[in-house]
């Protein structure tokens, strides 16, 4: 459980598949920026999951960015697998506007991204993802810069989650 | 900017170079876990940053895990350049256990890391380091699990940072 010291890490969905065909999604605390121009970012999916298959085989994936209002059905997304467990969540799964992969209405941002590499050094696969395209709500994000109001999410351990003080720290 | 619809992220500090001859620490939000067994690790670096041509000389770096009450030091190493800068910080930089480059003393946890693959998809390298040794502070991962009293730091934007709130968050 060593890799627990780069936590307290935020937690991410990832969005898989094709709307209208088979769609899953996956909390993901393995995500990560790669590049800003172009702007590509990273994301670690063990291939025992189900998302990882969908990734394969589409060749896209979405990051959503979820508040702590969500909770409950990142849990549910991240602890139980495949594509039956939406049911139980309240996730709007809207069209994006570049990749067929949907996007979450609910979430503070999605990115929309295109699989340009994969690479695998244990136990995960490292998905490289070109950002396509993008959307966000303004209120968490005033000036490209995120709120501490807007209640970002972060994951201790198994069901345990952590957010935010309201207050910035500065040196 | 639209790279911080990931943010806030986790702040660390990556050293690198070799103790005796040459060390540079720098504050990076950029970094992720890549498998658990084995145990990798991958640092987003930029080519015009000078711990960039340490790893690459010595092939080696550490993260080390700050707390906000090492926030003006990261400040200090996040905003400047060049080994220069250290003496004006408080870090007190030791023998590592694998290693030629230096852990930090004061830091909650230190990952030694070799480096194993480097990637480039624009303007940062993404240095692969394998985890060949570990310390850290007990009261700050008591179990493994991170105490959320260690004050874990985070990074808005510039010299805007953010810890966690001291409430686990269960679904």
């Amino acid at each position: 459980m060593s890799y627990r010291l780069l936590y307290p890490l935020r937690t991410y969905l990832v969005v898989s598949g094709r709307l209208g065909e088979e769609v899953n999604v996956m909390a993901a605390d393995w995500v990560m920026l790669m590049s800003v121009e172009p702007f590509v970012v990273g994301v670690g999916v063990s291939p025992k999951r189900y998302t990882h298959g969908l990734i394969k085989r589409y060749g896209e994936f979405v990051v959503s960015v979820p508040s702590t209002d969500m909770v409950r059905d990142v849990w549910i997304v991240g602890s139980e697998s495949g594509p039956g467990k939406l049911a139980k969540t309240s996730f709007t799964l809207i069209r994006a506007q570049k990749v067929g992969t949907p996007i979450i209405r609910e979430a503070l941002a999605n990115l929309e991204c295109r699989v340009i590499d994969s690479l695998n050094y244990g136990d995960h696969t490292w998905f490289v993802g070109e950002v396509v395209a993008y959307s966000y709500r303004e209120e968490a994000f005033p000036g490209m810069v995120p709120s501490l109001e807007a209640g970002f999410l972060a994951h201790l351990t198994r069901n345990k989650f952590a957010t935010f003080e309201k207050r910035v720290i500065t040196p």
